[in-house]
């Protein structure tokens, strides 16, 4: 295992500790636990928003916190969910009275965790609603998931479920947007190579020297098929229809697209990779309003890529291109 | 040679496609050239700035195009130095009337070609002017370089003459702080593993599964030290330790820091580097103005790190806090 790290049993806190170091004046790390805030957090009278879940998937998500999209992220161990205990620290921490909203990536662990933080803070009076996010279009049910995975896409939650709640909306409008970004998100990533968990100090599968799988999950999960490396512009075309193959992206639509590497692709790859996105939506009358490229949602250093849909409506548009102070993602 | 590619000799024409469609507002390529330049350009009165070298080191250098950045970025094949009429096209297309001003990185491929393109503009009437960044403090000399090479620190150039040209400064004076800059900026790197030119279909050099290499450069020239790997304490330590003894940043300093990710380095790793690198500066009482973490001059996909440190005063402080529209470098 070749990692810059100090023990494999203590990566969380010492990324914590450099993220911090980082970003001293916008976030803080609340004591004893793995919970990233905005400095300035609770924001009065303005809905939180808590997202989280395992670590390795940087800069998800304490890249994210920042004014304009999350008021906290909740690190757990790596690829493993938080507990609902640091949940719930993280929800207490951003509520300034119009009540708490959590984005929840769609992983049994997560869900289950989230959603008894969420029961354990309302028992404390503070009103909690949550979406879930599952836009990897991949398979129905894996490993660690009923129905569809939450991948990439879910940073567009992040980043429009925060403007609108930056913008003072109530607790029911933040979900509402959410709601209607997940129904229009859709997702497919594919990988060369795997990860090592650092505790693990092994790749928890193996893929040959020519060999890709289409459709894996950001934890290493199965996918749709291993087969030969193809073209950039094969994956690419795979990728894309296979998205636009779930109906929510029609011709005449504004999308914004973005083009993730999952930890260990050049970005030089992503570019090749997007310029036949890019090709294959003009075709089909799909007008791209704006795209991402870059590492936004990772798995350690696994080598590949996803590609996210968004269609985009007036509304979305316009939270889209609101400010945004996070470090992962400014605007 | 695992790569998400269409073909090893095309892939700068594909990636600069895939860039132009990603921003497609605010860049556009020049008709039968590497040359990425802004929408906008020439930006009349303004000094335009102009930098690039070898692809391979994304964003490096296009993603710095943009408002208050470079105005062009030509790009070579991949660690080649673009050649003399690519960036005399560049040049040609940013002058405005007040000049151009070059950033070279300290290669000798890079240093004849810029200037000898410089020599072809003066040529036709165009002033130009550059600067010659050699940031890495690791050796004096190596194989592709006379005197220190220049890496990450190179960003920090852009982005402070960028805007200072963007205020309105005349040649003279954007040059002069391109020199404040590269007298007060030091890196240093290390790798893990090495990388593959597309073109080469193998790696570059091998390490051991145990290995690391102190102080390689960008395209995996010789470094300091191959020895078995440290924790990552130990490697910040390390390249700390060896940009402090330059003596440039000393007691009472206020500094900016990169944290660089080579390429396939999670970004968990680089925020554990950033924790010790804060840690030993505030031990030796230099304060952290402000910390960059992230892929910001890579080798394709090689894993590994760099530090650099930028010396500020207050001129630099507030050119490196205006506004950036470059994609990469958002301010």
């Amino acid at each position: 295992m070749k990692k810059i790290i100090n023990d494999p049993n203590i990566v969380v806190q010492d990324m914590l500790k450099g993220m911090v170091a980082a970003n001293p004046a916008t976030i803080k790390q609340l004591p004893d636990t793995t919970v990233i805030v905005r400095s300035d957090a609770p924001t009065i009278n303005k809905v939180g928003l808590v997202s989280g879940g395992g670590s390795g998937h940087e800069p998800a998500h304490a890249g994210y916190v920042g004014k304009g999209m999350l008021d906290a992220a909740v690190a757990g161990e790596v690829f493993t969910s938080p507990t609902p205990d640091q949940v719930l620290e993280a929800i207490k921490a951003v509520d300034g009275g119009s009540g708490v909203f959590l984005v929840i990536k769609n992983y049994t662990g997560d869900v289950l965790n989230f959603e008894m933080a969420a029961e354990l803070a309302e028992a404390e009076g503070i009103k909690v609603e949550h979406v879930i996010v599952n836009d990897d279009v991949a398979v129905e049910d894996s490993s660690f998931t009923t129905g569809r995975r939450g991948i990439a896409g879910t940073i567009f939650v992040h980043k429009i479920a925060g403007a609108k709640a930056e913008q003072g909306a109530t607790l029911d409008e933040v979900k509402s947007v959410a709601e209607k970004v997940v129904a229009n998100v859709r997702s497919m990533g594919m990988a060369l190579t795997p990860c090592t968990v650092p505790a693990a100090g092994k790749p928890s599968f193996n893929l040959k020297e020519n060999e890709m799988e289409i459709g894996i999950g950001i934890h290493g999960e199965s996918g749709i098929e291993r087969k030969e490396i193809s073209t950039a512009d094969e994956i690419a075309s795979e990728l894309v229809t296979k998205i636009l193959d779930d109906g929510v992206h029609v011709r005449g639509d504004d999308v914004a697209i973005m083009i993730n590497g999952l930890g260990a692709t050049p970005e030089m790859e992503l570019n090749i990779v997007n310029s036949k996105v890019n090709e294959i939506l003009n075709e089909k009358g799909i007008h791209v309003y704006k795209t991402f490229i870059g590492e936004y949602m990772t798995a350690l250093e696994m080598a590949g890529c996803s590609v996210t849909l968004l269609k985009l409506d007036d509304e979305l548009k316009t939270l889209l291109n609101l400010s945004s102070e996070a470090p992962a993602f400014r605007v």
